[in-house]
Order: structure tokens, then sequence, then C-alpha cells
């Protein structure tokens, strides 16, 4: 044996062998990341996004529609009882559901008109003959105002009894038109006759009875609805516009949730307040009626011609009162209001459906809509409700094909008992505060989904909107451009930062975003197409909770075709997918910057002169937004290089747990202690003009007024509390291991 | 050349190559995760903890506590200013310092005595001549007490003003003290002296000034806090008893944090209320004094003698007055009380340390004490800010060695004017609310480290019970037991769950853990070695909060050979440790069951039979709680399946937010709007003697008091709170994805 062959050999294979080492270790890629790794860096799937858009079909959208709007379907009644039903049955289908789907019941605070005794407005001589006397239900225009379920006009909420006195024409019921009216008449124990419009139901009433008023009408004027236009022909059926007897229904109350249980979810075993101690209800009994009875009342009013801008387009002169002229059959007559409302509790259900999140199955995207209506409310909601579930439909059957999860939980809510307040999603709201707040990433709601047919409309608080901008940049309209170019020509606005950019609309507490955004601060939106304000000045789409809101109504005048819904389905449907799905949530925190200057600036201008001369100062306000916008420019600083390099799945949740809770840092449950709920600091209601941050605006304008130093510092109290939400603000957006004073 | 040969040497080398590659990639472990994912993984390193625990040396904490308690330093005064310097500099050093250490500063409401115009309590006789006067100062029984810088002795925030009547003796000052002794002298105009013990100091002279008293003379009664020791020479400098001229200082105030800004940080620019609209305060002068001095004066007292609960160690029988005896020389001399103390705003500092986190920088442990005392205060608070420094000094050196660095961000606070009511950390908590609020796993407060050599003792709420049984079996004492051991021999309990164990006690407000816990619902506890009780009864330790509260007497009497200091060093560490290091969060929350069911009882066995009389069930609460168990039940199974099976980084971080959260839950800013601050259903303070849900308690105490309709509604109110809070808590821990309503 030739050893150094033998050596050789040896030697020859160990180097063989080490290459081979080498090579299968270092050369052949093994995958360097466990799987969850891979899934865990997986950012918006763009293809996915298209796909969804694609599946978004008009036919299943109007047959949706027909489906929700076939009867009327008023909060807790059985219509609205098999509608829980269908949706239940659609979320927890095999083939096209969601992962899975509930009913959650509340044991609500409700106002009903009495079936045997109906509400009316009658006029009554003072020898007792009735001259007149309300039309009890909408004429039969088509068959659908023939359903024996369509509950008569009323106001719910509207306290029970009979007032009767000279009738007055207030206007719109503004304080400001109760001020003048009462310059020229005595308003005590009169009754008033007001439109809709220029302030809240309610408020008519509420404002009215301070004026020494016993009972108030209120109508709809062919003005602010039809765009002036009030004959049978040329309203519905043979248009959009109102017919004469259509009447407004709604709530009349100012505070929204169950209104025996403020901040505890209504069950039977919840302590309820008295109905004595419930806040912002009508003291006086009031009743809705259309124009067509409307113009029976104001046309044969006596007394001097209402000022110019109270004219309407009844076709007489509007005078104030109080009673009816010496040439009417009406003569010294009465007007008596009769309301005979039963106020009861009743069990409503929520339907809530869940897809599960791959990989951050406790962070909550939630897309909402009430399912309850005043009539058959075609457009308001099942127009929203028709697009979620054309929504869930698509989604639903990628899921259970096994095609797309997301990455976070999305959660869709069918509410009860909107109409009543925003009743469902309060009590919702309230029982889960604690986890909701902690894990929702945003909540988009799509109430009305089409006003009209001619632009986006989308409302909601900063952070929203470059997502928005995003979703409407993808989606085509049948013209051709994008909804978001489309948009931007209908309703735009100079922005410091981007020029000339789409109207970005602010939330109030319209439908059932509030809770989420006033009480517990949840980034939140509401998505709509409305109306070409070129072409009409209706006050919103003429039917509105009237028993001509019907699919009939809808798919004739609405949305012929069904291509707006289908494009705030694509619009909404893509917002939700990119809020679910992208590795960084796409919540623009940096644009708060521009409303909170802008607030400034206009405290400035409007407060500053004032406030030195009382040594209070607004620099540390200053001082705070410029300390936000410097750690917003930080954060996306960070975002940038966090997507360059390599970066750890816990440094990705951090930003975005940043980012979800900036905006609940707006919140204060100590800042209005007044106000049941509203706690958001740039967000809660204001009386005074000045739109700036709205406690130190109403202060002011309080101390304007009184100009007592209590009132001064209450004005004082409320900059602290603004600036200090700011800093609030600024601190979350900081490094996290940030520290060092301001 | 043998074909075969060649073939069999390629063929040989391809098998070795082949061979080589198959070993190189799977044989040779590379490893499969990306670097981070591995740090990511990592869990609490017990071999770190032991290493900790070593270093923790008695010498340094020993010459700490000297560097900290040489001067008087009072808040805000320049010695209090050259310890924040001294920390700054030990928590900013290159070789043993922590990552970053910062000043945050407060503009806050304080009250000093007036150097020149001293307080006294004097005995005049009607003809004006002054009979007798209390000690300006403590006698000099070293020269500790010499320090020029000892604040004479007074009640911070006690109004100024003469009060000059007859003395009464009102034993502790209880409302049911005054209310005993009304009912046999008339109070009004009388000047009450009491000892300290029974209730709040402040509450001593709000209730006496229910009863018609004028003036609050306060002293510590040798009975009380001596065992009864009152000469010279059976107290300090030959024991640790308190020498007769000794006076107990403090805060006179019933609410906690800056008295003008509450709920916003004290900065110049916030808005400040009136001193007239602080609640809590006293609105009788107050003074106190030493029991040499009250010796003085009640041995002195005439009238009938004082039950035998009221009596002390003074060596006389207590008569309750008022006024003095016929055979004293006081006879017919009135007791005037001076106050004249000056309210001002300051200045004061907390120094803020942090070590960042490396996998979750984003969640803080927190671990804090104050600085400030009333003279030199070397067992409060500097005992605690001793043992903090070693700890930091010991984990500052290994991080800045390269040797560790914590899973979590370890936030470290010395605090300012805590004497005042918890006035720095208040401030921090409100300045940072939302941030801390969001991120803040656990506070661990070690105030005063060591009342007395015996055992440990450590308060806290319900989920940090686990941690601190863990850590204390770790330490041993030097008697060779466990510090767990020793404890449980020495307070103890049997728990339903885990039969005998340690009794942990209740957070009430008394130090700065207060905000962290009542305010923002943080879990907290505060670690601290204290007495034998079979061997004294004291109140506290005998020279609380006098001028013999100093370094000779803390390394004498209250911790020779300081390892009591070293036990809780250790022990605290190690729960800082766990807190900043485990995988998953130590919190055992399900410890809270045993809490809740405990109050359940309670309330049943006190409150049931009258409850179901007015309609009110306590069921949906027993419900509550159970579904709180079930939740806890489940999580567990889930934790252990986690640590079984290979889970992602954001599934780990989702049950620590659930665990990090679940205290939050017990927070609810609407449930007691009277109180300030406290908003913890569990812990906010109770008048009742039923130990069960605060506002349930008394909320059931009005009632049955009052028996008035609107009282029982309250109990139903509180009741629905109490529920509420509990089935958030039950939400928050079950599965993320779970939707159904219980």
């Amino acid at each position: 044996m030739n050893w150094w062959k033998v050596i050789g050999g040896v030697l020859g294979g160990a180097v063989i062998l080490a290459a081979g080492l080498l090579i299968g270790h270092f050369g052949i890629s093994k995958n360097t990341e466990p799987k969850w790794a891979t899934a865990l860096s997986r950012d918006v799937d763009e293809e996915f996004i298209q796909e969804f858009m694609k599946e978004v079909d008009t036919k299943r959208i109007e047959d949706n529609l027909r489906r929700l709007s076939l009867k009327p379907h008023v909060a807790t009644t059985p219509a609205d009882e098999e509608l829980v039903q269908t949706i239940l049955s659609h979320w927890k289908d095999a083939n096209s559901g969601l992962d899975d789907a509930q009913e959650f019941r509340y044991d609500v605070f409700l106002s009903f008109p009495d079936k045997n005794n109906p509400n009316n407005v009658k006029v009554v001589t003072p020898e007792g003959t009735v001259k007149f006397t309300s039309k009890r239900a909408e004429n039969e225009t088509t068959t659908d105002q023939r359903d024996p379920d369509i509950l008569q006009p009323y106001l719910a909420f509207a306290p029970n009894g009979t007032a009767k006195g000279k009738l007055v024409y207030a206007n719109e019921g503004k304080v400001s038109d109760f001020q003048h009216l009462s310059e020229k008449i005595n308003l005590t124990g009169t009754i008033a006759i007001v439109r809709y419009g220029g302030t809240g139901r309610v408020n008519k009433a509420i404002n009215a009875a301070q004026f020494g008023v016993i009972g108030v009408i209120i109508y709809t004027d062919p003005k602010d609805i039809n765009d002036g236009k009030s004959s049978a022909s040329e309203t519905y059926p043979n248009s959009w516009y109102l017919p004469p007897s259509g009447v407004e229904r709604g709530s009349f109350k100012e505070n929204f949730g169950d209104q025996l249980t403020p901040y505890y979810p209504a069950k039977n075993s919840t302590y309820r307040i008295k109905e004595s101690e419930i806040k912002g209800l009508s003291p006086i009994p009031a009743q809705p009626i259309g124009f067509e009875d409307a113009k029976s009342l104001i046309c044969n009013l006596q007394g001097p011609p209402a000022i110019d801008s109270w004219q309407g387009s009844l076709g007489c002169i509007y005078n104030i009162g109080p009673g009816f002229q010496p040439s009417s059959e009406f003569i010294n007559s009465d007007v008596e209001v009769n309301v005979y409302n039963k106020r009861t509790i009743k069990s409503s259900a929520n339907v809530m459906g869940i897809i599960h999140g791959s990989v951050e199955p406790d962070r909550y995207v939630m897309y909402g809509n009430h399912r309850d209506s005043w009539v058959h409310g075609a457009i308001d909601p099942s127009s929203g409700t028709a697009v979620m579930m054309e929504i869930t439909r698509v989604l639903g059957t990628k899921l259970k094909q096994g095609k797309w999860r997301p990455r976070r939980s999305i959660i869709f809510g069918s509410w009860g008992a909107e109409e009543f307040g925003l009743v469902g999603s309060t009590e919702f709201a309230e029982e889960y505060y604690s986890k909701l707040k902690d894990r929702t990433v945003a909540y988009i709601n799509v109430d009305i989904s089409v006003f009209a047919n001619a632009s986006l409309r989308a409302q909601g608080t900063a952070p929203a909107q470059s997502v928005i901008f995003e979703a409407s940049k993808q989606v085509k309209t049948p013209q051709g451009t994008t909804v978001y170019e489309n948009w931007k020509s209908n309703y735009n606005r100079t922005s410091p930062q981007y020029g000339l950019i789409p109207q970005m609309g602010a939330l109030g507490s319209g439908s059932d975003y509030a809770p989420f955004l006033h009480y517990l601060g949840i980034t939140c939106m509401d998505i709509a197409y409305t109306y070409d304000r070129r072409v009409t000045s209706a006050r919103i789409y003429p039917a509105y909770h009237t028993a001509f809101d019907t699919f009939d109504y809808a798919s004739k005048f609405i949305d012929p075709g069904f291509t707006s819904h289908q494009m705030v389905g694509r619009t909404a449907g893509n917002v939700l997918l990119r809020l679910a799905d992208s590795l960084i949530l796409p919540l623009g925190v940096r644009d708060y910057a521009e409303t909170l200057e802008d607030y400034y600036n206009r405290a400035e201008q409007s407060f500053q002169s004032n406030l030195v001369s009382k040594n209070i100062s607004l620099a540390p306000l200053k001082m705070a937004i410029n300390r936000y916008k410097k750690a917003c420019e930080a954060l996306e600083e960070t975002i940038k290089e966090l997507k360059e390099t390599k970066e750890t799945p816990l440094k990705i949740r951090m930003i975005n747990d940043q980012l979800m809770l900036l905006e609940r840092t707006f919140i204060n449950h100590m800042a209005f202690p007044e106000q049941l709920y509203y706690s958001h600091i740039i967000w809660a209601p204001r009386s005074s003009g000045v739109a700036t941050f709205p406690g130190l605006a109403d202060a002011y304008l309080q101390a304007t007024a009184s100009n007592s130093q209590d009132d001064w510092d209450m004005v004082h109290h409320q900059l602290t509390i603004a600036i200090y939400a700011v800093e609030s603000a600024a601190s979350t957006l900081e490094q996290v291991t940030h520290i060092s004073q301001r």
C-alpha cells in the first residue's frame, strides 16, 4: 500500500467533503426565516385589492337592496328581526360567510306611535268644530305606501299630550328665530309650525318651549327639499322630489345611546335612571306633517308677513300669525297638537360578524351600518347595508376558498335602533369599551351609501384622509375618471401641505360612528356618494325618513344601475383592506397637524387680543402643536427607515400602536363634564362660530358674553385641556424611549 | 490508468461531496431563525438574576444612605436640589449609569413654616400671662438635631391663624371620638388635643371643626409609638423609641397631587384653581407637638377621666377637659394654637432614568421612590432610595459592560415633593397619562424600604402576588431561611386556591404608587421590610417624620448591617427583572378571581337580604365573576400551549397585552364623580366596614342609613358599575377573536 496515495486519497476526500460541507451550508440557500416570520412581514396585496374591487357587483347590490327594503323594518319589529336572521345567515354561509357571526342584544328604551290612537294636528273652531285634521299616512303613490306595517308619522320620544293655541310660523325653530318672532308677537301659549333644517329636530321644540310655545309642528318645505317643486306631477313617482304627503319621521332627543343606561350596556339587570332624569328631550308635544298639510296651515295665517329669508315655496305669503286670517275658513280657530306615543323597553339586536386576523388577531378594523329604518328605508340605511353585504360576500368567498385571510381581525356590525339615536352601536361601544379602545385600529361607517350619484363624500378625522384618498384613486367612475378626481372637482379645498385636494367633512353625531369617535377616541370615517350641488340644493335626498324611500325610488331616481353603490363598495372595501392588511397602518397622523394649526390660527385670530388682556397666553398651545409636528416628522422618518431595513415584527407593532392610539390621546373624560359621551378635544360639539377647539371656543363665547372672572378662568382651563391633549398626542408619537420634558 | 479506479475515485469523490453537501445543509445546524427572531423569544435569564442578587451590596447601600441622609432635604430646598444632581450623576455615570436620565420639573403648590415666626401652642392665663409654650425644635440628642436647616415642626397646608379656647382631649380625633365627647361636654370654641393614629392626619381637624372645635393639637402618644416607653433613657439614642421632644411632621390635606392643577401637569402656564376651591384641607389651625409637651397639657386637664381605650402612656389619668384642673398652674387658662405657615409655588424635580428595552422598548416597567424628606429622612425615604441606587448601579454596570439589556424598557423615578401629598409622581402620571397607561406593565414602589428588620411586607394588587412570591423564594435571610418562608411565618393567610401563603397587603394612597394605581389603573406594588408584631405594637417606626430619623438611628436601630435593605433590594430587583425580561409577563391575573370572589361573598353575606327586598339582584355579579374565572383558566391554557409550541412573537405580545391591560379594565372615571383621581372599582377608598366593592359598600351604607329610594337607586347604580367592570375584565382576557355576548 502506498501511504502517500492513501494519505492523498484521504486528504482529497477530506477536501471534497469540506467543499461539500461549505457549499451545503452556505451555498444552498436555506430559507433563513421561519415561516411565521415571512407571514409577519407581509404587506397589503395590491393584486388582491384589484381582484376584490372587480368582484363587487352592481346586480348583487341591487338584489341585496331589494330584499332589505321589501318591508318597513323599524327597530325591534318582526321585519327587523327577520333581517337579523337574513344577515346572520349570510354571514354564516359556508361558502361566502365570515368566520363567525352572532347577535348582540340590548334591552333598550324606545318610543312608538299608538296604532289605535294616531297622533294628529287639528284646526278647531272656538265652538269645537274640527276644520282640519292632518293626514294619518302618506298617499299611496305606489303599492309600497299600502303596506300595513308602515308606522304613521311621529317623532320618537316626543312627549304625549294635547297642546292647543294660536298658530305661529317660526321659520326653522332656531333660538334666533324665536327671538325675532317674540319681538313681534307674544308667543306664550302658542303652537309653532317650523320647517326642517337649520337646527336639530328636537332643538326646535326645546327652543320653542323657552319662549312659552306649548306645541310644535314640523314640516318639510319644498324650498328646502324639492328645489321649490311642490306639485304631484313634479314629484315622485315622476321625479326624485318628495310628494306633498311625505312626512319626515325621526328621533326627538338630543343625546345618543340608550337614554336610561348612560355609559353602561342596556340590559335588564343594568340600573336605569328615571325617565324624568333624561336630558335633552322635548318638554312639549310635537308632530311632523307633510307640506300639503303645512300649506293649509301656513297659507291661512294672519299677521305680518315673515321676512324674506323665512319665506318658503308653498305658493303663498308666509305670515307669522298668531292665528288665522279673518278671510279663511279657520277664522278664530286654534290649532291642536295631539301626541299619543308609547315609550317602551324592547330587545334590539346588533348582528356582529368577524374575520379572524392571521397575524394580529387582537387588532380590529371595524365596519358597520345600522339595519333599522323608519319605513322601507331603501336609502336610509339599506343602501349602506346592501353594500356591506356585498363586501362581506366577496371577502367571505375568498376567505372560504382559502385565498385570503387578513392580517388583522375585521369586525362587521349591523347595528340596531340607530334611528332612535345610535342605540345599538352605543350600547356595543359601552359594553366592550375596554377592549375596543385598546384594540381598534379604525371604524368605517357606511350608512346611507348613496344620497345621490354625483360625487364621493367622505367624512372622517385627519388620520383617515390619506387612506381614503389612496383608495378612491383606484376606483373608476362610469365616466372613466377616478372617484378621487371626480370628488376633487366637486368638493375641494387648498391644503397648505398638499395643494388642491378633495374636501373631507367633519364627523358630527349623525350616525353610528359617534360613540366610537366621541367616547372611545377611535379614528372614524363615513363614506357615501352624494349630490352635484350645481344641480340641487336639497337639504337631503327628498324621500328621507318618509314612506317614499323605497327600492323603486332608489333604483329609479337615486342610483339607476347601482354604479354609485358599487363605487362606494369598492372605495370603502379598499380602505378596509388597506387598514386590515397593511404592514404599517395607513393612518396619516401627520394630517392632524393641519387641523391643529388651522384651529390655532382661528383661535389666535379671533381670541388673541382679548386673551392677552386677561393674561392668558396662546403661546404654549403653539409650542405644543410645533412639538406635535416634529414628532410626526420623526415618526415618518422612522417608518421610512423601518421599510428600508429588515426590522422586527415587534418594532412594526410598536409603530402601529403609536398610530392606532394617537386618536385616543385626544379623549379626556374630564373635559366636558356636562356632556354625555362627548370627550374628544377636537370634535366635541361647539356652539361658537369660531372653528377651533370646541371647549375653548365655547368658553370664550361665554366669557365675552358675561365678562365674569369665573368664565375667563374657564377659558384658561379649557386652553389647558387643549394644550395638554396636543402634548399627549405628541408624546405618544415621539420615540418610545425618549425621556425629556418639553 | 485504471478507469475503474478513476470512475471509483470520481464516484467516491461524488459520494463524499454529496455526503458533505447533505451534512452541510441538514446536519450542521444553521440558525434557522433570523437573529432578531431568537432575541424575540428569549425568556428571563435565571443566572443573570442570581448574579444580580449576589452583587447587591450592604456596604454600598449603607454608603448611599449616609450620603442621602446627610442633610435635611425637604422638597425644593437646596439640599433636595443637591440630591437631584447626585442621583442624576449616578444615573448618567459612564460605567454604572442608565441609558439616559433627566429632570422633570413641575411648579407645585407647597406650604412651609415661617422661620422668623414659628408656629406654637401656648397656655395663656385670663390675664394674658403665657404659662407654657411648645418647644420650637426637637432636643439635640445627637449632633444631627443641631442642623440649622431642620424645619421646625408643622403641618403643611394647615391654615394660618390663632385659635384660643379651653382645651379638650379627643383621643384620635375620629368622628366617633368627637361624637362621644360632644355627648359629655360642649365642644364649641374649644381646642382639641388628639393623638396620632386611628384616622388620617387632616381628618382629625376636619372632624373636629364639624363639632365646633376651633383649633387642633396633634401629638404622638408613647403608648402608640413607643410600646409605652417615655423616659429619655428608654428612647433614642438608647433605643429605637422616640425621644420625648420628637414631633411628627406631615402633610395636612386629604387629596394627593398638586392641589391647584387637578388632572393636569403643574406648569406655570397651566390653569390653576383658586386656593378656596381646594377640597380636603383643614378649616382650622393645627399644630403637632412632642409627647413631652403633650404631657404638660393633658396631665393638667380637668373634667371626667376619658374612657379606658382613650388612656395613653403619659403617666397620668387623661381627663377630657374642658380646661385645666384648679390645682394646676394652668388654672382657668386657655390654650392658643398659632400657625404662620406660608403657601407658595416652587419648582420641584423628579429625576427619571431609563434603560431602553431591546425587544419591546414600548413596554415600561417602572420603579420609583420619592427623594424628599421631612428632616434627614434616613428611613423615610432614603432607605428606599439607597436601595434603588444600588439596584441601578448593579444593572447599570451590567448594561455598560454589554452583558445585559432588558427585553422591555425600565424607567426609574426619584419623585419630588411626595411628603406634600405624592406631588411629583402625580404630576408625572398626569403629564404622561396617555402613554403610561398604554405602555406600563407594572409599577414597583419602594419608599421606606426597612421599617424594621423582621419580615418582608408587600402590598399590591392581585396580579403582583405571584411574581413577588417567586422572587422572595429566591432570597435568603441571614438566618438561612428564605424571605418568603420568613414572611409566611410572620404574616399569612389561607387562600382557597393555594392554602397557607404570605399575606399581601392592600394599597391605599400612602405613597407614590397611588396615582399609577388609582388614576391610571397600572398594576402596582410596594415592597419593604417590617416589624415582628410579637415584639412591638408601634404604629410605625418611632422616629417617623421627626428629627431623629437619621443615619445614626437607621444604622444602629433599624437595620444594623443593612441586611434587610439588601433583602429588599434583592427581592424588588428580582421582581423588576422578571417583569422586564420574562417572555410572558409574570402577572397572575387569575389571582384577582380570589379578590373578586371574596368581595362577592362579603357583599352577599352583608347586603343580600336587604337587596332582595329592594329588587336588586347580586346574581349578575356572581355570573360576571364566574365568567372572569373561566376567562383566566382559558388564558392559562393558551399560555401553556404557547410555551410548548413554537409561537410567533406577536401572539406572545397579544397575551402580554391582555395581561398588562387587565388592571386597566377596573378603571372607570365616571364611577366616583365626587372623588379626585380615584377611579379603580376594586381599590377606591371605602368608608363602610364591609370589605367589598367600595362604591357598592358605601352606597349601601348610605341607603340603609337614609332608606331613601334615591340612595337605593345609587346602590343599584354602583352594583351595575361593579358588574360592568368585572365583565370588561373578563372580556379583555377572553380570546381576542371570540364574539359572543355573555
